[in-house]
């Protein structure tokens, strides 16, 4: 496959499972990247590191969903062998939604956890003001045997930096909690998004959090973190050097395969019947609102909002392609 | 050094650091088990599957400060060929405060990652009412050049269930926010904790947390998880088959160990010069609580609680051992 098919493909795997935030969305993003020479489009992607459960592989500023496509294959190969992989890349880029990487390894009967420096800062340390951190996303997954695969998929803030793109480009208000002003007061505006803070859940623990995915996916493998991140959205020529990394567990290594999905089936089967609170009407599984909105999304196709099908026909007139 | 003599160090180094609610106060709950038969004091401890980056190892129902003290120099072992190494344990026992073992690996240049099943179910999946999930814990520990290490430590639920054990014992009550009633209302009455379940960071992605982690340091390695958590707070003589892993990340494969420390030092110095939120006086990072307290500790000794002291003396007269 082409590069810009595997990326094109990954868009649209994103919008697929109701990941708007990280899918066509961020196009125009990428491309006045592009234009401006602030990614590289010839990329010479490369393993700088290596042992035998681990990688660092140099994504040489190309588009993040080639470096970590290849992060992922490469985990993988490793834990066949190795039991547990942990592959990481440095000088990637925005790659989308977590869980696109975290489930390939679902189709090998493996775990897959991803975690990823977010390529802004929005998220100051916990009791300070400056924005040393981001929205730092986890993503694991689970095979099961009958029951929808577990995919979880969160940033480790209250909302995520893409939720809030979507909300300001429909034009629409934030719920109370999701951002703090920088008077310390809370801010529901989307479109001042760029005045305030996103805040961590748990307060000091997803701090906590945000600051170990960044060490982890960061700072060890010669990626960009804290004061260093240099805002992806600016249409600079800088290299972001975003990093990521994936870390692939093979079942087999540690028993009985079809027993391990047999038991998270049983799991998923117990959370489900568990009486609900007063207020709940269901109990939902990581994963699982995407799997829904996958399969309708497989029926009905991806709705596109006005505002972005306006943007992004912008865009193709600019470029002089087909709109849509 | 012997297995008593182990297990006492590490409950010690759990209360000079602070960790109340998982040194000395488990004691009791410890001897009630052995004397029940429902801890082995005589275990074969082996490992039962192994590649070149994993191993499981079964603890046969000892202490769990001995199975997850193997656990943790096997992964340092492994990792220092293999680069990174991921080791779980099955029929294991509550090990005290995660960062014991997380911070084993600071001493080999080496990142730890160490998560727990706890031992005890004290929260419901997000929605739900039955207690399926625990307060399995995340730790992580950063080897620094001149400042104090990171080591993060940190229940997936606002509380973990041994800061309510203090509180009960003390007899104060829990802020509003740390567990809810079974009637849905705020629970602060630390001596009904029995009656109601502890709340999970950020809502439903705490809950996710939990999961993953029961997945993880559970399922994977066929240790208990879900309805299948027998509470180890019960005296009787089942085994509990409690479950954790160590990863041991080797800085060395990464790149340059002397530089990454001096980039966590980095970390650390931004963060503390960010400009304080209203209402704050310091930015605090993971760890630099535990690290006063164990200065402060080990110049004035640990402060026991009249209640705890007057509980122990209780045991030693039983055990017709010397008390405090």
């Amino acid at each position: 496959m082409s590069d810009a098919k595997l990326v094109a493909h990954l868009m649209g795997e994103a919008d697929m499972q109701g990941s708007d935030g990280h899918g066509v969305l961020r196009l125009p993003m990428y491309i006045k990247r592009i234009l401006a020479g602030g990614i590289n489009t010839k990329p010479k992607i490369k393993v700088v590191h290596e042992r035998a459960a681990m990688a660092v592989i140099d994504g040489d500023n190309a588009m993040g969903h080639l470096v970590v496509s290849q992060a992922v294959d490469l985990a993988i190969k490793k834990a066949k062998k190795s039991g547990v992989a942990w592959v990481s890349t440095r000088y990637s880029n925005h790659a989308g939604p977590a869980s696109l990487y975290s489930r390939k390894a679902l189709e090998y009967d493996m775990l897959g956890l991803y975690f990823a420096v977010g390529n802004a800062n929005h998220l100051p340390p916990w009791g300070g003001m400056d924005m040393l951190l981001s929205t730092n996303p986890i993503s694991a997954s689970f095979p099961t045997d009958k029951e929808p695969p577990i995919v979880l998929d969160m940033a480790t803030t209250v909302s995520s930096a893409g939720k809030i793109q979507v909300k300001a480009q429909r034009g629409e208000s934030m719920p109370e909690g999701w951002m703090i002003g920088n008077d310390g007061q809370p801010l529901t505006d989307s479109s001042r998004m760029n005045e305030g803070s996103v805040l961590p859940i748990g307060g000091p623990k997803g701090y906590g959090l945000a600051l170990m995915i960044g060490l982890l996916a960061g700072t060890l493998n010669g990626a960009a973190f804290g004061k260093d991140v240099d805002a992806f959205t600016d249409p600079g020529k800088n290299a972001p050097n975003t990093g990521q990394f994936i870390a692939a567990i093979s079942i087999e290594a540690f028993g009985d395969v079809e027993g391990f999905k047999r038991q998270v089936d049983d799991v998923i089967r117990s959370i489900k019947a568990s009486p609900l609170m007063p207020g709940f009407d269901e109990i939902r599984l990581p994963g699982e609102q995407s799997n829904r909105r996958n399969l309708y999304r497989v029926e009905n196709g991806i709705p596109i909002h006005d505002k972005l099908k306006a943007v992004l026909n912008g865009l193709a007139d600019d470029l002089k392609v087909e709109g849509l």
